[in-house]
């Protein structure tokens, strides 16, 4: 059992994101079956396309962004859900003025994320 | 793949809970591991003490709450990462003057609750 505010959660730089950070609120060791991380991404920041080999289910907090998932790019802000089957590219793009954070939850499984857009 | 605002998911009453509805905002038929869901408690509800066959991983979004988890009761709100593993008892009162909105994170597993707490 354990509660927390997330603002005490250390935060780590998120090394295939541009001014990316994750905060692991409910780590995979503590959880049995799955992991409740919080990503912030400062204005301009995003991720590139990539893939992940589990899926992602998430919830926007704060900010706005584009968030590209195969062909389709979506708008999204505060209190929109995102579900991202594994294996299919998907990258982020804050557009907005503030920070976009989001909640993202992952099974127990090995990820494994491969950088489609190498960039330039 | 699906976006979506919570705004636009069916809200249900809980029939275990006083004054509390849940969305099902990525479902088990959805997600292939866990389900995320969205509670919200209006001012004086709440949840009498009960245990499930599963976990939780929760985020409060909104509002303020005491939530008892075993012995302890913590006082929560936006921003608070609340872990409660499967089997432990635990009860939910909304203490303040908004709605107290959470999201929970359950697993693709038989869930069998049990009301501890039956009132008089």
């Amino acid at each position: 059992m354990s509660v927390r505010h997330a603002r005490d959660v250390e935060t780590q730089a998120v090394k295939a994101g541009d001014r990316t950070t994750i905060q692991v609120l409910v780590s995979s060791e503590e959880g049995p079956n799955f992991a409740l991380r919080r990503f912030t991404m400062a204005p301009g920041g995003g991720m590139l396309e990539h893939t992940n080999t589990v899926e992602h289910e998430q919830y926007v907090l704060q900010g706005r962004a584009n968030i590209g998932i195969g062909e389709d790019v979506h708008e999204v802000r505060a209190g929109d859900v995102v579900f991202i089957p594994e294996g299919v590219p998907h990258w982020y793009q804050n557009i907005g003025e503030e920070d976009f954070v989001f909640l993202c939850i992952v099974p127990n499984k090995e990820d494994v994320i491969e950088i489609l857009d190498k960039g330039c």
